[in-house]
């Protein structure tokens, strides 16, 4: 016997059959005698069709009253799961945020969880009930409906099983698990069986998109295990002997440690650089204060040293953010006294993960030989705890991708 | 100033661009110094996609889940209007039945309001502050969203306008007010000014469905006073000294009281005759109770003594109910002894309303001299405080209520 919660999204739940499918699935994990929770999103299309609906009405609509308009989008989903619940003979209530009582902060459009009161549905599921909770929303301190923000369902599911101490969450979405790297690029990456907390947030933050950020964070600060698997393959009862996903959780929990999880890309980002800086204290605030006022954010961030007391200073922006990120650094150049402004769109930072880099050496400089030995060069460095990231010309992407998954012994037999 | 409840059916908030045209309206109000709140219906079509729904996964489905459904649609259409009201300028928010907290009685699907605590609400509406409240739903015992059944919104307006001592609440509908009978019928009708609670539930029940009985009910028992109007037309702002639609009130304050205001019809009933019943004590007991007992409505009775210890029962039921009457009636046979079972679908009833006539004798002989003057045959006829109706051949339906119209003063000039 476990306690599991089970969170199903949009596509899982986009119709009235496979909403039937959900509910045949949820009816097997109960028989199989685990006490059940379920979250759900709202059928796919629906939240967009009613966030257009205020948009069109309003494009500086009231984040309230946006709120309690998309908000019922989960809870016609938990209401019909419950439905198709019962008609397969299981004992089910749905439950939206106010109900059981989910508090939020009152952030409208992008509240965060404060707390869950787990014993109203313990008591429910003690005695044999499956609570279908509608993800994405809570109640705020106004005693009005909050959402959570896009991908909040994730969220939702984990500080429910937070709240119900539950052995684990299973996220049921449109893959199977987390991968090594990206199957479109290596069709011999392999599918994690364990990952750590801290890698799957570092694959996620650089393109690996599975699981949203803030329900991994919290996932990991309440140490909640998050099982990764597909709603779309139809098998038997998930028991902890045979999962069939991808299990994030603590690293203390995963006996037989790879030193490299995966390795991630993005071409989300944009280089700068600023040459011919006077090389004197004081100047990298100079050139990052501006943007962070603009709520620019920076990444990956060098400073090369060079001769005649000047420097140059290369960084990564978002790439949605570099026209303003020039803007901001022409208007300042009076200030920071740069020599020349140079901008490059097109390229990717390729990043080998790692909870197993902090005990063993070697993990970067496998990396720089490997792209040396394909002729890529590497632009900007940088590296964190269990991560080293390189900044290459994008064309170079797929192939870099490729030759680390070999190189770290990635590539499945 | 007057405080005034306003409330918009499913065609009224059909779409954006409706939606958008009763903000306006409610914007034309507010502008005229009333404190204004407003109650709404799904946008059409909503609620029925959401009952399909609800059926398709489970023909016997959970009222309570099927509530948290439906209950749904107001809530957008609340949110919607308030976000159109905001981008107008005027000051509004959504409410739900459970923030407000309107509740109701735990018959999920058909609850009836028990209480509306109007203090929150009203303390907004005097910092001018707009309401906006989902219709057709309320908070159960059981802390669970409830609905009011079909039409639901007419009595939530009713209700909250009650516990905001509201002036005066306007339906806005897709009539633009009561008739003295179908204008289809008689293109010479009439649109009445004022009519009493009393004759509008005669009206409405002989088939003029213009309001909801049970929200024309609770109008009554805490004397709300209701005008029908349409949300087509497009006026300046209602005030009380040019009402545009017609005003359901108290009999006291209508000053110049018509004898009769109005002809209704109906073609939902028909006629049985149990022949040749022995005439005794009981008997009537042995027809009506097996009927009472399969939840079949009897309306019209009338018993005619004959001779050598017989008699005829003469009743009708609705159209929908008659098969089940007649097999009913067929099983009880040996029991009740009546000699023939006679049934007639092809009636229809005619009814004369007026509040007047309880103190004006006459009215009935009218009626009967006009339908002898056409030829027309009276079946049955019955009899309340302000009401006359009679059984007819259902051909003669629209002879006999243009007669009547005429006979009664009642066509336009």
């Amino acid at each position: 016997m476990a306690r599991i919660v089970m969170k199903f999204g949009g596509t899982s739940v986009a119709d009235l059959d496979r909403i039937r499918a959900v509910a045949a699935r949820v009816k097997r994990q109960v028989e199989n005698g685990d006490e059940v929770a379920v979250v759900v999103s709202a059928m796919s299309g629906v939240t967009n069709q009613l966030v257009g609906y205020c948009q069109s009405l309003s494009p500086l609509h009231d984040a309230r009253e946006y709120d309690a308009v998309v908000a019922t989008g989960e809870q016609v989903t938990s209401g019909l799961l419950a439905i198709a619940l019962q008609d397969l003979g299981v004992d089910a209530r749905s439950w939206q945020g106010w109900q059981i009582v989910l508090r939020t902060d009152g952030a409208h459009g992008k509240a965060r969880i404060e707390s869950i009161d787990g014993e109203l549905l313990l008591g429910r599921m003690r005695g044999g009930q499956v609570p279908v909770v509608a993800g994405f929303q809570g109640l705020g301190p106004d005693n009005r409906v909050t959402t959570l923000g896009r991908g909040g369902s994730d969220t939702s599911a984990v500080a429910l099983a937070a709240a119900l101490e539950a052995d684990r969450c299973d996220i049921y979405t449109d893959v199977d698990g987390i991968y090594t790297t990206d199957p479109r690029i290596v069709p011999r990456a392999r599918k994690l069986p364990r990952i750590t907390y801290e890698e799957m947030l570092e694959l996620a933050s650089v393109g690996a998109k599975v699981l949203q950020t803030r329900s991994v964070e919290l996932a990991m600060k309440e140490q909640v295990r998050v099982q990764v698997l597909s709603s779309f393959a139809d098998g038997p009862a998930v028991t902890e002997d045979a999962l069939p996903g991808s299990l994030v959780v603590d690293e203390d929990e995963i006996v037989e440690q790879e030193i490299v999880a995966g390795i991630a890309y993005s071409r989300d980002e944009a280089k700068v650089t600023v040459r011919h800086v006077p090389d004197k204290p004081g100047i990298a605030a100079s050139v990052f204060g501006p943007l962070a006022e603009a709520n620019v954010n920076v990444d990956m961030i060098v400073q090369s040293t060079g001769e005649d007391g000047l420097t140059d200073m290369t960084f990564t922006v978002g790439k949605s953010d570099l026209a303003r990120a020039t803007r901001i650094l022409e208007d300042a150049r009076g200030d920071i006294q740069y020599g020349l402004l140079a901008t490059d769109p097109d390229v990717a930072k390729i990043s080998v993960v790692g909870v197993g880099m902090r005990s063993h050496a070697g993990v970067a400089s496998t990396m720089f030989r490997t792209l040396s030995g394909r002729g890529i060069n590497i632009q900007v460095i940088s590296t964190s705890e269990i991560k080293v990231s390189v900044l290459i010309a994008a064309d170079y992407t797929e192939l870099a991708v490729r030759a680390l998954h070999s190189a770290y012994g990635l590539d499945a037999a």
